[in-house]
């Protein structure tokens, strides 16, 4: 069983042709849930899946699943899915989703090229709006297909125009009926680029991901005093930026003593900052910070949180400011799967492909499965680990050895007695 | 020579309904220049020094000045001027401007109605523009009327819509005609709010300034390297907002040291803050800095600037991050002229009104009027410091207290035998 990388890229290329953005350096796109660009990638897709012999569902939300079913296959098997998503960020890269889709529809095509014979049905998949770009925060057709949301709240949603998702996904014709459930499946796998640069260190074309970490949101305020930056004397301020600035300092030192002495996958991020009134000669009056903590051990984000609310302690003894702390999103940390990660290495040895453990930082859709089915993710290399950027790039080597491992991961989870190799 | 409380307070509270706004707290008005409200504002001073008994001619900028020539005085020997602004800020207060220049006209009232016999014509003065918040950056009017800028330069001025200063100036009916030439001068007095908290704190109602501190405004970038904030570890990064936070807490410490070792005025301030991109989930890629650096001592200044660039040359070093400088603004202190402020404390030792030194961390028209004539700033006290907010309060008592001072004073430098009291 072979996949074939020329195959796999025409596909990814003429995926990249929807939403293409002129850049100078790389090849971006934007892909919007809604928009024609969306509306001619789905299209595409679901033109390919049908070409490759596949039974394509639309369901309620938009989400888009192929089916094969072989004549080895016991139609009422728990089917094994794989897949990711096509939309993007604004001006995003070509690789980010449309790999994790076109690599488990080049799986399937590898199969059937290869007369494997799968006891369970195969389903590639590309799930709604993925990026939360328009409709919500992310991960919006998944958390429909795991049941965490209903179908009739995902379609109120609406996007700053007040359009709701149902609106959006009727005006590309993608609102279908019913709702893919992934309960239903034996196993899922995704295919993603790695968004980060371990693979390319260690020039390994395939990682297999062990746990994706936890993500906690904290928003943080601070209160001084707004005043004339000229006429207020250094002693009779209370300046939110310069309070502000310390916090930043003990987030980020609190993440490299979590790292050097609890667990080195932790960070910590001031990722936004936002002054009031944000003048040269205004002492700041006002400051909100974003931070992100993220972690594969739920106990080292913990200890950055609380080393976050130390901090807020202590500037407001030592600078009398007020601060408020929240924090809205709290994800604990999502083991994948052992058995399928097995798998997948094993479909790397067979064809000589190295594949490594590692974890995963970012969120992608798997952290949904993971909560009704097993789960795994697999990626391949970014180069210079640049992502959401017309920059984004993974050789059309590595999208194959990914591509070809998936398929073997896939055909090893759908077997009895699937070896096609 | 008495000025009157209640004629004073009757003035700047008429002048307060031009461009007020409705407020839960304290008395605010906006009033940019070229408006309704500007225009208001303006035809109700013309008509109160017309009703002085005030020779009232607008310039081609629309710098508004009230002459009074008694038979007393020369009519050819060099004036003494008084005045500020009645421009403000968005949604400022009601003293800001406006005290200085019907302060001067009640100052010529005073003189008149104590049949005071100066020596030398008498101007009150409005300028226009000097807030800075349609046209330019402020000191407009004082600017043309220094010669800094010439008049053409100063009417093609545009607003953020492509409206010049001068159609704005017609559009109200306050495009005049000639140049207002301050070299012309004798002497010049303003009397303004302090926006500071030290006469409140000494409870003396005048202040008579030394120094107007220098200015200078820093331009700094730092650009490290934008990245997915859970895909990139601790020790992969180069975060341009935690290198900024160092150069903020380096900024405000030089500050704190110059005062402790060099100069207790000085005052260093990072007023504003923008990261890029400033989303939660991205470490950030970019960070500009404005800072606002003053003191009466210009060596104090110069020394938080170096400062300033030594902590980025260590964030360079340290953490990778490049970095620029500049420094577009620079304005060196402006001493106020010894014998008016000599004049000035004679004035309320006559009258037993207490009067202190203290020097000016706010930029005022003054600033330019020293460079072509003797020039004295006066400050009346602002309750709890606040400036540029409705909340700004003077006490009406410390208005009239302030305007005595600075009636005398202008009745000294106008004399001989001047003593109206």
């Amino acid at each position: 069983m072979q996949v074939e990388e020329q195959r796999l890229r025409e596909d990814l290329e003429a995926n990249a042709e929807h939403g293409k953005i002129d850049v100078e350096e790389g090849r971006g796109r934007t892909v919007l849930t809604g928009t024609e660009a969306n509306r001619g990638a789905r299209e595409m897709l679901v033109k390919r899946m049908e070409a490759a012999g596949l039974d394509v569902e639309i369901d309620a939300v938009g989400n888009i699943a192929g089916t094969w079913c072989p004549e080895s296959a016991d139609e009422d098997a728990a089917p094994v899915a794989a897949g990711s998503h096509v939309d993007s960020v604004p001006e995003g890269g070509i690789f980010d989703g449309p790999l994790g889709v076109y690599a488990a529809l080049e799986a399937v095509r590898a199969m059937r090229g290869a007369s494997v014979e799968p006891a369970r049905p195969l389903v590639v998949v590309s799930f709604t709006e993925e990026e939360g770009q328009r409709f919500a925060d992310g991960l919006l057709g998944s958390s429909v297909a795991i049941g965490e949301r209903t179908v009739e709240e995902a379609l109120a949603i609406e996007d700053d125009d007040g359009i709701t998702l149902e609106e959006a996904l009727a005006g590309m014709g993608f609102r279908g009926e019913g709702r893919l459930d992934a309960s239903a499946w034996d196993a899922w796998y995704e295919l993603h680029v790695e968004q980060d640069t371990r693979l390319e260190r260690e020039d390994v074309p395939v990682g297999v991901v062990t746990t994706i970490t936890g993500i906690t949101h904290c928003e943080v305020d601070l209160l001084g005093e707004a005043n004339h930056a000229g006429a207020t004397p250094m002693d009779q301020r209370t300046d939110a930026l310069a309070a502000a600035a310390e916090v930043v300092l003990d987030v980020e030192a609190a993440a490299h003593d979590v790292v050097d002495e609890e667990s080195e996958t932790a960070v910590g991020t001031v990722g936004s900052l936002s002054v009031s009134p944000n003048a040269t000669n205004v002492v700041p009056g006002q400051v909100e910070l974003g931070v992100d903590i993220r972690d594969i051990e739920y106990q080292s984000m913990q200890t950055i949180v609380e080393a976050t609310r130390a901090s807020l302690g202590v500037v407001e003894t030592d600078r009398g400011v007020e601060t408020s702390f929240e924090r809205p999103f709290d994800l604990e940390p999502t083991p994948m799967s052992e058995d399928l990660r097995a798998a997948a290495h094993r479909a790397g040895e067979k064809t000589g492909i190295p594949t490594m453990d590692l974890h995963s930082g970012a969120a992608h859709d798997t952290m949904h499965l993971a909560d009704v089915t097993e789960a795994s993710l697999l990626f391949a290399p970014s180069a210079d680990g640049i992502s959401h950027n017309p920059r984004e790039w993974t050789d059309w080597a590595d999208c194959a050895k990914g591509a070809q491992v998936l398929a073997g991961a896939m055909a090893d989870a759908a077997g009895p007695a699937c070896d096609g190799q």
